[in-house]
């Protein structure tokens, strides 16, 4: 596979994002959403512990060694979502005092990390596999290119280059060997590169090539990490190391994907959520190189990983104990972790391959991971979080107000709050449609700005409007992705346009344009039941029901308070209601199991007849949004 | 429910285990398992341990804390054995020399723990609700106790006494409140107890008491273990403590039993062996004192452990996290926690009320947990051990050589050798048969020595032959135990004899017995599917097969490399082979699903047919002793 960059998302500046569907989601953030995480920040310490950093004082930091990360990720959101919707005078002025904070934290020589700035001054940079330094600088990073995006101010962007030159000046080829044990660096510097090219090209390049060093070097021998269990005193700062790290007495490196280099792995292992920045990080590196064999190695990874090791929520990394990778295959339901910020990656991944190669089959799970598995994560009210996304719950899930490890709940909000990145890609001579949510946008393409709106219903309809307008005739692409999920796809096209062409991955309409052009494209959604590889043993027997780009589940709360464990379905009948409080329900018709109360085992024979039942499914994101119960993705097929 | 005895087990030097299928284990422990056993005690410094402590070191103790315990339940298990078996030269001296290193070790103040005395010494009794000293004491009691009935001698037996006054002088109502975080001292007290009654009257009574009051006090306010939290160097010895014992930063000791005094316990919760070993001591310590208000509450913990957190197999404890007890009817079978020793206990426990009651319900689940959850713990060939026991493996559960943590290899070993133990209860006026294993006994009873002879093929076969032989004429009553599985019973007596008479638990033949009267008793043991209640969610749409006290399961190995769980069964038909290899296999009929490899998910209406397959089920006990794969005990139900 040739990474060779095709397109390029359409930045948020750009485009607005007037569908119904995310904007509501938008909107629920700005209001409720970033004001808790920010309480819950300054409640809990984070906030505080830049303050006392910025006093240069020193003592205990409160919370985890990596909260930094959340505040920052909290920044990305806010700013993220001020282009979206607008100022928003109170949040602009919390943002505005943290970042003065974070810059004022900041040590001369570029260092920042409050963590080891009050408690640890002497072992700054001495366990890179566990301390999370610079997970925590590359969320500082994209903060400062979310900053500089949303407000042209350099305040952060000047914090994040003093970071990134200070990083430079201690790792790299001819200095020490070093990355991190969390990625997210990498993504960052790529990210801060993007961002300063013109103004400062020098560091630009710099910044991209200790990134793409950073992941070409991770996994050879020997092994940074590996070379730290020589130091007593940086691995007194995690003693839980060689537990996470080594397999059998002997470094491993699976858990943070440090046991091969990237191009020699075949499976997805270790640790999801770091996985998924590191293959992010890697597919964007090695994009605009083209390089065949980087490809190669990414998707054999992201074939290993989609056929093998995901759930059908787009949910990812089955096992609590390492937040990770197991086996191919392996997919328990209730004991699912499907971390909320794996789906999160799986998305940030997905579109980089997408933007790499053009690839359709990329936007399909990139909808999936991003409308159910990453979505899940946050209450209809914006004021809850999952970070573990279960299948299959007997009542004892619930999303909570905060945790103690709280990455999951300012990351969807950044996703979200950037979610218009997503939509559209721009090139040379195309113009690519990859989630057909309504939007408006400016889109340059052909040398010109044009205008492009999209009217849908998306998710809930597959009924896509396109108004293109440009101001002198233009010839270009429109190129609208076709879901792999869409049975037949109508295109209603002006009566003198050509015939749409279908290129095996997007309906290519090419001409020269002029003029206001509306089109409509008309794909098929019908619910349908899908079966999982027989080789997940758990899926043996179950179906679960699809709807486009949404996952469905059924709730005790739908089932007149019965379990939906108890209910087989016929996976033959299922109808698609109207739209009933923000969400399109769909009926099946199955069997619900008579209860009896009685001994704990007894004769089966006694077990009496299933009754026939209509019951209502719901989009498995919007679980767990009224009365607690449990909930089912795959159930038993009749 | 009144405590009051019914009968007592006869005892190991009176009772000869014929039975190929125990005394085939027997020999399988004697032959492999303690031999394994010693050299790994050996191997992991256990025994050194000893030895350095019996030289006055100080220095780091080898393994975890609690590792002495091993050790015990080895010895019991030898000396236990070699009352079955007859002598064993090898195991012998293995056995008195280790002996010899406990009683060197035992301090002069009849202290005994290698930890403590090599890594510890100024910190003994300051940490009990982590630190296992007693609980290791109480199995160090328990071996003694199993010594001197085993070889006669006194020489552990002194040890235990001398350290029982230790702990005596310490602890009691008088003295300073305290008892053990994992129970064990209370059940090895009574033992000891009984064991010295004649020759030791007061000590007897001492330590009698000791253990009712650890028993009664236990869960009273202020808790010892909460008050420990003010000592900071006891409470280093465990940073852990609080994660175990707090429920959201409070003190809870629901995972120790301490929550509640036991009389006001209404769920059993917590770490599933300690509960077991605590309510088995709770039973045996009231039961002699006929006490009902205690009956009243073990009887409502039984029946919520039994009736609402106990799998069909007898293995209790669902959840890793606490080793034991989660809610009502949370029985996921894949992550089966159902430790080994959770099972044994669960034997101990159900010997106990079942001495305590003459209710047969009690040995119908000792016989479950003893043939199922508790055997499934040792491999057929005796040298390797599950800890954990799941009902579903997608063939990732293995057992395995040892365990850091090794508790269950030793205790299914001591289970085995003392099995004899739960077969045959002697009482004023009658003989009760609990377990109809063949054995041949000489029974106490109306105050002659009478001879019981059982010969069966139990499990395997349910027509049970008695030969009763009294030196002179003698009236009392035979009781056989109806188990609860047993459809239609049928009883064969001798022509003059009365008609047996059924009690609600036992056939009962009441008579004055001369010379030798044969009695054939034929319980029906037709193969069972059974199903769970329905609030079990995991097993809805589910059957497991059982036979008698046997619970079946599925292997890949009986099914052509298959997975069971591709396995969906017909309820209504089961045929009983032959035996074979040692075990009798049942023959079901169903429809294996067809595989076909492809993408991850996809369309459901795609799925083939299945198809019909006759396929092999064996014990649950004997699975994984063959090609690895997966098993299954709740088959799908077409």
């Amino acid at each position: 596979m040739l990474l060779e960059r095709r397109m390029t998302a359409v930045p948020l500046s750009r485009i607005r994002v007037t569908d119904p569907f995310w904007r509501g989601w938008q909107e629920t953030v700005r209001r409720v959403t970033l004001p808790i995480e920010f309480a819950q920040c300054t409640k809990t310490g984070r906030i505080e512990n830049f303050a006392r950093a910025a006093r240069g004082e020193r003592g205990t930091h409160e919370g985890y060694r990596y909260n930094d990360s959340d505040v920052y990720k909290w920044i990305e959101a806010a700013c993220y979502l001020q282009i979206a919707l607008g100022p928003d005078p109170a949040i602009a002025a919390d943002l505005e005092q943290t970042v003065e904070l974070i810059a004022a934290a900041q040590m001369p020589d570029g260092y920042l990390n409050t963590y080891f700035q009050l408690q640890e001054p002497d072992l700054r940079w001495r366990n890179l596999s566990m301390m999370h330094e610079m997970y925590c600088g590359g969320h500082m990073i994209e903060a400062a290119v979310a900053h500089h995006e949303s407000t042209g101010s350099t305040k952060l962007l000047d914090v994040a280059m003093r970071f990134a030159d200070h990083l430079a000046s201690l790792f790299g080829p001819d200095r020490r060997k070093g990355y991190c044990g969390h990625q997210e660096i990498e993504l960052a510097l790529l990210a801060l590169a993007a961002a300063i090219e013109r103004e400062h090209p020098d560091r630009s390049r710099r910044y991209r090539a200790l990134s793409k060093w950073m992941i070409e070097t991770r996994g050879t021998r020997p092994s940074p990490f590996e070379e730290e269990y020589a130091d007593a005193e940086g691995m007194r700062l995690a003693p839980y190391a060689r537990q996470m790290l080594d397999r059998e007495g002997v470094y491993s490196g699976e858990y943070v994907q440090d046991h091969l280099p990237v191009r020699e792995q075949t499976e997805v292992v270790g640790h999801a959520v770091r996985a998924m920045y590191f293959f992010a990080a890697a597919t964007e590196a090695f994009t605009d190189s083209g390089d065949e064999a980087m490809g190669e190695a990414l998707w054999r990874l992201w074939d290993n990983l989609t056929q093998r090791r995901m759930y059908v929520t787009g949910g990812i990394g089955a096992s609590r104990s390492n937040e990770g990778f197991t086996r191919d295959y392996d997919l328990p339901n209730r004991t699912a972790y499907a971390e909320t910020c794996a789906s999160v990656g799986l998305v940030f991944w997905a579109q980089r391959l997408l933007e790499g190669t053009g690839d359709t089959g990329y936007a399909d799970l990139l909808e999936l991971a991003l409308y159910n598995g990453a979505l899940a994560g946050i209450s209809r009210s914006g004021d809850r979080f999952f970070y573990d996304n279960p299948l299959d719950s007997h009542g004892e899930a619930h999303r909570r107000e905060w945790f103690d490890c709280a990455c999951c709940p300012p990351n969807i909000a950044r996703l979200i709050a950037a979610v218009g990145r997503c939509f559209i890609g721009e090139a040379k001579d195309a113009v690519y449609v990859n989630l057909p949510a309504s939007c408006e946008a400016q889109v340059r393409v052909a040398g010109r700005e044009v205008g492009l709106r999209i009217e849908s219903e998306y998710p809930w309809k597959a009924k896509i409007g396109f108004e293109i307008t440009v101001p002198e005739p233009t010839a270009f692409a429109l190129k609208v992705r076709i879901p792999g999920w869409s049975g037949d796809t109508r295109v209603e096209l002006p009566a003198d346009f050509d015939e749409a062409e279908y290129d095996g991955n997007y309906i290519s309409i090419h001409r020269e344009w002029s003029g206001v052009s509306r089109i409509t494209v008309d794909f098929e959604d019908e619910p349908t039941f899908v079966a999982a590889h027989p080789a997940v043993l758990e899926c043996r027997g179950r179906a679960a029901l699809t709807k486009g780009p949404l996952v469905y589940c059924m709730e005790a709360a739908d089932l007149g308070g019965d379990a939906p464990q108890a209910f087989t379905v016929d996976p033959s009948d299922a109808e698609v209601g109207p739209i009933e409080d923000g969400l399109v329900p769909i009926t099946v018709r199955g069997w619900i199991d008579r209860d009896e109360d009685g001994p704990l085992y007894r004769s089966d024979a006694e077990t009496p007849e299933a009754e026939e039942r209509r019951a209502r499914m719901i989009p498995y994101f919007a679980w767990d949004n009224r009365t607690p119960g449990p909930m089912l993705v795959w159930l038993r097929k009749a």
